[in-house]
């Protein structure tokens, strides 16, 4: 690699002037030099403003759908390169299976996003949120949300341990939104963000400042940052705590959203005994979570809470399959099965902090903090001064309310151990941790399963609840997945990434709009019943999506319902309910008036009613939503159907797009018999003759 | 009243010792003491401790819909006794309409919750939210999102102009979540809010620590809070940035919101000349905005943004309306329009602020800073030196883009005048408020309305869109509805109230959580597919709801779908859509092998499969939600359908409660051919005989 690592900045490829001061980054094995960064003459507010127009306005250009099919071609990108992604991030220490989790985790986010951007967004660039709330009698005066894109810049503040994963499962909520991103990783492991950053602005797929990466710190970012910019930050809460005092986000109206490192608990259910698969599973996710990525993860377990009788046994249990499966070296050697912290610095750093644990209250049960003997890249085993390596510890508090337990975290393969005797003393226990990103709970029971999850609910971002039946089809305690929420109360910082569209949402602002029905449809581009409707001598079933605009709409004729015409429904299709077939008893009920039509009649009319049967650019109904039957219809009522074209989504990769159809059936009388929303597929084009 | 406004802790009145130090407390319009203020020898903390414990067992005993018939039963003692509340209302300075505003809309808040509550939320106690994510193939292992309450208090710090509305329009969404309320009213005007909590309190509706009132300072306040805990505050920007600036905000976990005053907009559009309903309606609302609560609104216009042709025009407007339809003096005489601010205080401070102003470039176009003569309560007009009585004042400001007029807010009848040209200059007018409650847009032009609309949302917490289709019915730039969210961006506070439901997760924790369908079911109360599901001899439509249980089913047998069916079906309904109908041309569409049975068709059938035709517990199907057609039907196919018991919510003021059933109809493949959800009422006890 070169002497300065790259940063990425305003279209363009940068590196400091030689002789800047820089910080040199370190293979976790060996300790060689790898690079050296620094941002010495690097003009991080230009690279700000270059986001904030020039990525605005490229993004801007996009409608979400468009957003969502790119950041599937960088899934594909990154994809066929990702030998070259691995190969660097052996050396940041990690083992194969943890740099899958940070590689291909990270594509996989991309890809989750792109797919859930398509299904659950509309194609266009203002976000619903919520139903109308009507203000008026009348129905002239409506209230909806929207969410629209915050103007400003999503800055990201990376941690070390997850340099892809981390970059992308921020850049893709982002990006979906509309908001241009500014990378900035962790010093020990930035070369493998730039290598990842480096294959999306080779391929040439980025809109223009839709993505920066600067290598190395940002001492002056607060000061540069306003309203409508964001900070997502992840890392130690202390640092969390640090930025978040800048006025820029105290006053500033600066959103900051942080994921920190958090205590987080295991409890094992007093169900799950020794022999049970509970605890079998249990065991094996605390070794799991103990020695992936050499226990630097913010989601890893540090708190092992088990029943008091089933203590031993679980130390016994792990310091079995601890011995079984952990081959400590370098990622590079054959069989080595957890690596290298990502520093020396770390390393130092998780020895100071087990014996914060140790001077807290804590006993090592297993393992020690002796430099290890690992196993090096050419097979041999032996000390390795230079390298960051740890041995997993376990720890075990006799006294469960040491305060040690509960604040004290080594940022490495330690975890520790607490007993309790009732399920109030173990929800008490895990929120003792003040607020974490994950509790996973192992137990068969679920009265168990619900005091305990009810009870620490507040106090988590996510909760697993690990039983015989999704032991095997279990993600993990310690893997965020892209459509849940990552980030928990309190310690963990606060705050919310992920969880699908709910991230999108996270870089929006939400505003409640009042006005009419033909303003809000204006804003909205979905029609809202009030508006302007046009029918024109050409069936809205007739015009493809080039031709039909939101409004377009058939006013049926009417058709009588007759006691005949019920019977024979209710012969043809088996529903006989007495509401339909007996005059004493559905007069008995209490919301019809004596013998009424089928719900699913009068929508089978009102199809026949609206439908246009020769073959056209309405390829099929393909569902229905929020039918109320409001009115009931009685022999003799008549019903006709108004239907409006009330969202138009075109799809960005098929030949035809959605249709949303407002549908109202009402009688003689004009009474709404029923509401819904028929949804049909639509060609882009009108049909060939 | 007594020399000491009493505080409700604990459960009972408490007032200090006599001989403590207080705040002296007067009538805004003659500036006699009406009482004092004192937290001397209160303890706060036990205050605290009992709504953690006492008011959050009490609360968590009721569901969602028990704590919204509470509301209800609030609001109505409420109405009951406004009368009492009107008459203590006009000391504060409010006319007649403001208190309005403030009682009778803080009752309506309590009365929406009530019916959002119960219409919008399960009758339980943990929310769902957003659907089911699959995380693994075989459906063993799902993630849900659930949100829980919050374990602490939610502590109102409210402002002085709304003491009623402002106590009220937090406590609905909080008692609702199920978290306990401390209200902590402003010392100018708590002696109102005492009145209406006293209401409460002898109403004996209260459940036990769900609502406590401290008059007085709580300088200890935040030392004592903690994860878990929430503070809603409204009030100045400086105090909100001084408050959460604490350690328990920044690092412990308590969550803050904050509404605070904000420079609001109201933006005439090009094409609302003078002359236009536009240009009245905008007027009309200005000058409402300026003199209503003698213009003591957060909400209120600070910034009028008009076309430099119409400025003016729009002067002149406003004085005049202003010379015919403004009457200052104290409320409670005859024909008073508008009334003293809340304190002598205030007024010094408005006069300070307008001072800032000029002397930040504004030009005082409409009234001065001088008393204005008033009408007194005997009917006399005079000079009144103790009243708190300011005139209404409008500023111009000849450049837009002088600070003062985006930054100083006179917290009075006071706006400033500003003048654009084009509609990206009024867009960075409204912008340079950073971050505002509230704008109001009036345009009959749609493309202009969304152009500024689209630019200024993420500035802005809530937009109206003022015109002559919603004038009459529009309910105001400066008012805050329940269902819609109030707060805004940067400046003004960067929080979010109200807003119907979204205001009760505000005090809710969002969780992830993963288990398997079992588990879910047992946490959310909600079935979920892969769960147990029984099958008795019993129908499960003839369970009342104390006999249902989620998870009962029922397994249809299967009926055969003949071509004959279809063209039936066709000729019936009249839907005689080519897909059913013509064998080539169906074909020819790509989602269908040939002729194919009508969507509606399976759902009738379906229907007729599961349907128990005698009277019975199901009174009706009501709706049917999430209808998707899976796998297309040919002639020769057939059809069974299982319907599984889904959710259960029993109504809390009638017989009944509706039934969501999960419908899923599969083809003698077992493909999945439609999913949906069908919507029944079922009475609560089986039937009499």
């Amino acid at each position: 690699m070169s002497d300065y690592l790259p940063s990425y900045v305003q279209g363009d490829w940068w590196t400091p002037a030689s002789g800047a001061t820089g910080t040199a980054v370190r293979d976790a094995s060996t300790g060689e030099v790898i690079t050296r960064v620094s941002t010495e003459g690097l003009d991080l507010a230009a690279a700000l403003e270059y986001a904030r127009t020039t990525g605005h306005a490229s993004l801007a250009a996009l409608t979400f759908h468009q957003r969502a099919v790119l950041l599937k071609k960088f899934a594909l990108v990154l994809t066929e390169r990702k030998d070259e992604l691995y190969a660097i991030s052996a050396r940041t220490g990690a083992t194969k299976a943890d740099s899958w989790v940070d590689i291909d985790g990270g594509i996989g986010v991309l890809f989750s996003y792109s797919g859930k951007g398509r299904r659950e967004m509309p194609n266009s660039r203002v976000l619903v949120d919520g139903p109308v709330e009507p203000l008026s009698k009348d129905g002239s005066f409506l209230g909806r949300h929207v969410y629209t894109t915050l103007p400003g810049v999503a800055v990201q503040i990376n941690a070390f341990n997850f340099p892809v994963w981390g970059s992308l499962e921020k850049f893709a909520p982002a990006f979906l939104a509309g908001m241009p991103t500014l990378v900035k990783p962790a010093t020990p492991t930035g070369y493998l963000a730039e290598a990842m950053v480096r294959i999306l602005v080779e391929s040439d797929l980025l809109p223009e400042g839709s993505l920066q990466l600067v290598s190395g710190s940002v001492p002056e970012l607060f000061e540069n940052l306003r309203l409508g910019d964001l900070v997502g930050f992840t890392g130690s809460a202390s640092t969390a705590e640090s930025l978040r005092r800048h006025p820029s986000v105290q006053t500033g109206g600066v959103r900051f959203t942080a994921e920190t490192d958090s205590i987080n608990a295991s409890v094992l259910g007093t169900d799950a005994v020794a022999g049970t698969p509970e605890f079998d599973a249990y065991v094996r996710q605390l070794v799991t979570e103990m020695t992936t990525k050499a226990g630097q993860k913010c989601t890893a377990i540090r708190r092992a809470v088990v029943p008091t009788a089933s203590a031993d046994a679980v130390i016994d249990a792990v310091r079995d399959r601890l011995a079984a499966k952990t081959v400590i070296g370098d990622p590079r050697a054959e069989g080595v099965t957890m690596g290298p912290l990502a520093s020396a610095a770390q390393r130092d750093e998780v020895r100071r902090q087990v014996e914060a644990l140790v001077d807290g209250g804590g006993r090592i049960v297993i393992g020690s903090t002796d430099a290890p003997e690992v196993r090096h890249a050419d097979g041999t085993t032996a000390a390795a001064p230079d390298g960051a390596f740890v041995s997993p510890v376990l720890l075990r508090f006799d006294d469960a309310q040491a305060e040690a337990v509960h604040t004290v975290e080594a940022f490495g393969p330690v975890s520790s151990l607490v007993t309790y005797d009732t399920i109030a003393e173990a929800s008490d226990i895990v929120a003792r941790g003040g607020g974490s990103l994950v509790t996973s709970i192992a137990t068969h029971d679920p009265a168990q399963a619900v005091e305990l999850a009810t009870r620490i609910a507040p106090f988590n971002g996510r909760m697993l609840l690990l039983d015989r039946d999704d032991a095997r089809s279990s993600t993990g305690h310690g893997s965020p997945l892209p459509g849940l929420v990552h980030g928990g109360p309190g310690r963990a910082g606060g705050g919310e990434e992920l969880g699908g569209i709910r991230a999108v949402k996270h870089h929006m602002q939400r505003t409640a709009v009042q006005g009419s029905p033909e303003m809000l449809t204006a804003l909205t581009g979905e029609w809202h019943a009030g508006a302007a409707a046009r029918s024109d001598d050409r069936h809205p079933f007739r015009k493809s999506l080039a031709e039909l605009r939101i409004g377009d709409q058939i006013v049926s004729g009417s058709r009588e319902v007759t006691l005949e015409d019920i019977e024979t429904f209710a012969h043809f299709t088996g529903d006989t309910f007495y509401a339909h077939m007996d005059e004493d008893a559905a007069a008995a009920n209490p919301f019809f008036p004596g013998r009424v039509a089928h719900g699913y009649l009068l929508v089978s009319w009102a199809a026949g009613l609206f439908v246009d049967p020769e073959p056209g650019p309405v390829l099929a109904n393909y569902g229905l939503e929020n039918l109320r039957f409001i009115t009931p219809v009685s022999p003799g009522d008549s019903i006709r159907v108004e239907l409006t074209a009330k969202q138009i989504t075109p799809r960005e990769t098929d030949e035809y797009g959605e249709v949303r159809w407002d549908a109202v059936i009402r009688n003689q009388e004009e009474e709404i018999v029923a509401t819904y929303d028929v949804l049909t597929l639509v060609t882009k084009e009108p049909m060939a003759a």
